[in-house]
């Protein structure tokens, strides 16, 4: 089983980019233990169009290639369920037993173009505030890393 | 008018430290129109009790002594009201015409006494997550500027 983030943007040299590496080898050094052998992150190239509607599609068409069936795919969005620590503990166990791929969508500046989320298998979001995509996706890292020291019983969670 | 924010912890070398700075640099460059001369971030030592309940009791005591009954207190707090980047530029808004300061109190690792929150003016979350008291720092900073750029109708907030 994997884990998977795709997400529209490039962090380059951004200080965001050393925050994830530190989620990434605390999150695999815990992982493996709750089945996911690997956590890749994928990032995707923001759409240079003029107007907001045509740099949606433009991602959502690129972003919607990474979608199969065979796999449990959750978009982050803001319209999604105001999920708690404890539901994603519980979207990583549950997938663990289904044997599933793990991936999680996270949309550009613009977000996403609404029709690919009836594709998704589940929608999150983190609050009603919005978020800039690149800090989002440290926020989910988080989450992930979280959720799985609360599967694993680590002290982390209790923090 | 100031704007502060008070918070259990130190950054020091970590990479969230060139974040804050960045979004401090970026809040000074917009904040003055919005009323805001300065942002100050106050760190507080972490509590090194043994137990939670002894380190909530000796930070909530720590960060007290910055509560003041003429400024505008904010606390977050995972059991606040769920804002969205809208109630924050109203926040920001209202006081600029009240004429006070805006404090910001965020808690260490454990969280906050809840007694301290007796003392709020306000008590803000940002959705059902528990986050890192290190993250929030960020995150309260990106909300802070998102909610200035909407007063301002800056193109930001429209990302």
């Amino acid at each position: 089983m994997e884990l998977k983030i795709i997400s529209i943007g490039q962090l380059k040299n951004n200080p965001i980019l050393e925050i994830q590496k530190d989620y990434q080898k605390r999150i695999l050094n815990l992982s493996k233990s709750v089945g996911f052998k690997k956590l890749l992150i994928k990032e995707l190239p923001i759409s240079k169009k003029v107007s907001v509607k045509e740099r949606q599609i433009e991602e959502t068409g690129i972003i919607s290639k990474y979608i199969e069936k065979n796999n449990y795919n959750i978009f982050l969005d803001s319209d999604g369920d105001n999920i708690d620590s404890l539901d994603i503990s519980k979207i990583i166990s549950k997938n663990s037993f289904d044997g599933k791929n793990l991936i999680f969508f996270i949309g550009g500046p613009d977000g996403f173009n609404k029709d690919i989320l009836k594709a998704a298998n589940k929608i999150i979001s983190f609050g009603k505030v919005t978020w800039p995509h690149k800090l989002v996706r440290i926020m989910l890292l988080e989450q992930l890393y979280r959720g799985i020291t609360i599967l694993k019983n680590h002290p982390y969670h209790r923090n």
